[in-house]
């Protein structure tokens, strides 16, 4: 059994516990970063001069500079969300690593863009290392796969979404640009090539000297052709950028089609292939469809494995599509299943060796099968969404974008004279290969050493998300055994929505025998006010949850098995539409501790029936 | 005549000159952080305890964070660009303010998300804040208007062309939606609607409940219509993000039209005017026009005071259009323009009072009366960029989007359950109303201690940035009176591009007598590789420059008249198409005292010598 010890020297910890190193560290590479500044041309003397430091409005700048400063660190005091504690269990945040803080405030004062090279001929190394660690990680080959870090997940859907939209108009494009290239392919067979045919043929286009022509003709060209491109199916499950994603890209929000969710707020496959049925028969293309790994509301993770399987069988069939995991939250979790060397292990010996290495890390029965064919599945993914800055533990901004095949940046691409000339098919030219445009160089440091010290595998992350899952699943199994809550002679029952897939966990209270489904959401919304005090008390707050709605027009009929469970009737669903639910990301990893965890869990019961008690 | 000292106490200095202030400032604020911590339920006890720090694979994992704190530190050292130095002339950057350092590695650390106000209860306060001084710098009505943070321009301009587009659509989805309101207008009378007449037309539809239809009848809820929705005109000294803008939002490069600029890197307006002629001679819409204020390459500021006048004379002809300012350069430089009070001054009144306030910051002659009357007239564009990481010295990623009347947020705004339930009109939940979403909430705070030390007018910014255009003038004027540098024998002539409007100044050199065009490229791209040494060796290169290319495919016939400056004869033009030339963006504030820039400016000729001499 290995110690969890190392895991709690990655933080900074909830009472600053590790302090003292921190505050060494930062105080070398703070020494290190001034003499950098002093040893270029030493020859040169300094600009600003100790006459200069003794005026008056020299000094009574700096004190103004203090004093403002003591003002924002007073104001960040009262009003920040202490993420920091076992307390906080709402959105999926926590503390982030101490090396990434310490590498990202270094990196910070050299300030390089990494939109080129001449920016930062350092951190653009750094952005593409991490990039190919995490395309590692989902199974792709770090050698023809693409990644790169994006200022979060909803510009990395945009990526992907940008790079689907723009595949997917190639072929037709080639019949006017090259037709020689799809003689005999009807319009509809253009429409359903796989993408590995259509980069092949883009291959073809350009040793032909017909790309930039191709692309012209192309929806890059063009604009949106008359007709549009086809829809774009997404789980009602989905994050919201994806609704933002479809008006951007000009594709219109009545083509994106979202497939009901099951009873475990996992894609409904059949519902799925049913929508493919439909779709074909009309004759409309599908552009892409979208699976997701941790879902925002309920950490769910769809079956991406029958996903692949599906397209497969339907390739056979003339459909063909794009394929994306949104695992902006649930991607780094693959590290729980990579053994030292990376392999994606066996869910036997996951399970055997599970019990060496992570003692409530990976507590018994997780992951489900389908949860680990899901994530086994991975490198079949046209693109990957992965946010560094949620189970990645770095600070914000950290989004990462990864596609399976490095030839798509050829479907994006610019070139602008001033960032860059030659080379102009250099890797290290990012700004013509991405969405954005300017990027701090500090954050692939900040990814970068804490992939150094915390390997993307299961003795790092997998450990360390491990650390967060066994924290879930005890919260989750404490209120499965404890469900009653007692106040004022009142009783109070707590239902889960789902066991979870990773480490969100979803619940709600009714007080027993209510069979109002308002005031049942009446209550929890008291609850949450009184956990989430937005009037500035957090400080003050016991614990700190966080809330979402689970509502008819996007669940559709899901959510009324989770109302009906509480002895609620189903015409109250019918009348009311949405049931109020506390939702908790367990990403903390200090609740795996047995110890640790009851103390807290004992707080909490009390902290919920003192609340109960006083509405 | 004020003392530029306290400019200096802005900045850590080249060589490091105030680093015992940031440093104590530094511990004062991380001392605190950790109290924060510390302070929240200070009954809590410690989850890390002693016992865990004291095990062997704590200390070797604590051990194994400083290694690797160490090598990431040696790593920047080594590979970082030194933009912090007087001797650094290339890209848009230069050293950042001390106090904005500070602020964001304090805010780094709490690490709050601006996506949501349950994220980020504080910095979401500071982003609006920071949102709201930027669009009264740009002469905005802070109340009415809407400015929020972004990861840099390129997102800024996005979100620029995605609210113009969907504004574009609105009048004709109004007639599926909601006839009413407009019966008696024509169809090209709908695609002309000024920007202000649109957004009543919404707040009407909204009053009558048809809102969320006439939005969904829009690009927004259909894609993009067949036809397009118009042309997008942009200089041809646009920024490179524009044509990514076209391709992103399903516009299709085809439908941007790059305006001629004249030998001043300016918009030429009787191009632009002939351009809108054709357009509306063939009944084609005109999406948006985009104006630059510190272009890319050149440091340009377009006319826009006749942009503005050029519009309402074509609304009087019935064409009209969305304008936007691509300010992401020059914004910041609308500070010089505010007297104390944030009145834009009178020109003669600035030229006056500027011989107080700023002695060599504001030199005689700056601003030209165009440039002036340009950023005179920036109130009238419907939206703005302008980037904090340029001229507003604030580390990365902080761009900034404005628009003049807030209401256009409901033209991409979306709403999603978890993030936000109640309030939906709030303006604090930030992810529904613009095009990112998690976004660092220690941008804000960077930005927002820097506006405070620093105010965006006159005597804060104006002074700061004037002290660059100070130090870019005399760069300039020196480039201009001492053109000759002689080397082994030969003389080498230099001669700049344009008077700058701001403080990028573009030159290249020459053999004195060569009429070769492709030998003087040659000879400013070995100049250039001997500044800037891409193979690792920043850290020991004399001075830094930047390069770029003007190229006919880019600026069609402008730049063969500087090439004919220097005794090219034009044919050699038209043969080679392209001019190699430097590029020194003066954002420094240290090369502003005479003192100070003269022993810079014989250094660099030295430098340029020593380096035509090795040739």
């Amino acid at each position: 059994m290995i110690d969890p010890n190392d895991v709690y020297a990655y933080f900074l910890g909830p009472k600053a516990e590790n302090y003292s190193v921190f505050k060494e560290m930062l105080g070398y590479m703070m020494d290190d970063y001034a003499e950098w500044r002093r040893g270029f041309h030493p020859e040169d003397p300094p600009v600003i001069t100790a006459q200069d430091q003794q005026t008056k409005e020299f000094r009574a700048a700096m004190q103004d500079m203090r004093r403002n400063l003591v003002e924002l660190a007073g104001l960040l005091q009262v009003t920040s969300v202490p993420w920091f504690s076992p307390r906080y269990l709402g959105h999926m945040t926590t503390e982030t690593l101490m090396a990434a803080n310490l590498g990202y405030m270094l990196a910070l004062l050299y300030n390089q863009n990494n939109v080129a090279y001449e920016g930062s001929p350092g951190t653009t190394g750094l952005e593409l290392e991490v990039g190919r660690q995490l395309a590692g990680m989902m199974g792709y080959s770090p050698d023809t796969a693409w990644g790169h870090l994006t200022s979060g997940g909803t510009v990395a859907n945009y990526e992907g979404l940008w790079l689907a939209r723009n595949l997917k108009s190639i072929p037709l494009a080639l019949r006017h640009a090259a037709p020689q290239l799809v003689s005999g392919w009807t319009e509809w067979e253009l429409w359903n090539l796989p993408t590995e045919v259509v980069l092949d043929l883009m291959d073809r286009a350009r040793e032909a000297g017909l790309l930039d022509e191709v692309r012209q003709c192309s929806v890059r060209g063009q604009g949106i052709p008359a007709g549009g491109l086809g829809k774009v199916l997404v789980p009602q499950s989905k994050h919201y950028s994806w609704v933002k994603a479809m008006d951007l890209l000009g594709l219109g929000q009545q083509n994106l089609v979202q497939i009901p969710v099951r009873q475990n707020y996992r894609l409904d496959m059949d519902a799925l292939d049913q929508t493919l049925e439909q779709l074909e028969a009309g004759r409309i293309p599908v552009l892409a469809v979208v699976a997701v790994a941790g879902s925002t509301e309920e950490g769910a993770v769809d079956p991406f494995h029958k996903l692949v399987e599906l397209r497969t069988a339907w390739q056979k069939r003339g459909l063909s599509f794009w394929l994306h995991i949104d695992a902006a939250y649930g991607g780094y979790a693959r590290s729980t299943f990579l053994d030292a060397e990376g392999r994606f292990m066996e869910l036997e010996e996951m399970q055997e060796t599970g019990q060496d290495m992570l003692p409530q890390a990976v507590p018994s029965g997780w992951p489900e099968p389908e949860v680990y064919r899901a994530y086994q599945a991975f490198p079949s993914a046209d693109s990957i969404t992965v946010d560094p800055h949620k189970l990645g533990y770095i600070p914000y901004p950290a989004g990462a974008f990864l596609a399976r095949d490095r030839r798509v940046v050829q479907l994006i691409s610019y070139f602008a004279a001033y960032v860059f000339k030659q080379a102009q098919e250099s890797p290290q030219l990012l700004g013509s290969y991405i969405l954005e445009g300017s990027k701090p160089g500090a954050a692939a440091a900040a990814v970068w050493i804490a992939h150094r010290l915390v390997p993307l595998n299961r003795t790092g992350y997998g450990r360390l998300i491990g650390s967060s899952i066994g924290g879930a699943q005890q919260f989750y199994r404490s209120l499965v055994e404890r469900p009653i809550f007692a106040a004022n002679d009142r009783q109070y029952e707590s239902l889960t929505l789902t066991k979870p897939d990773l480490n969100i966990v979803v619940y709600a209270f009714n007080e027993r025998g209510n069979t109002n489904l308002e005031t049942m959401n009446r209550l929890n919304q008291r609850i949450y006010e009184h956990c989430f005090q937005s009037s500035g008390h957090l400080y003050r707050s016991e614990f700190l949850l966080s809330k979402t709605s689970l509502e008819e027009k996007e669940y559709g009929q899901t959510p009324a098995v989770f109302v009906s469970r509480f002895g609620i009737p189903r015409q109250e669903w019918e009348r009311v539409g949405t049931v109020f639910v506390m939702r908790s990301c367990l990403v903390t990893p200090f609740l795996e501790r047995e110890t640790t965890f009851d103390a807290y869990w004992e707080d909490f019961r009390s902290s919920i029936e003192r609340t109960l008690s006083q509405l």
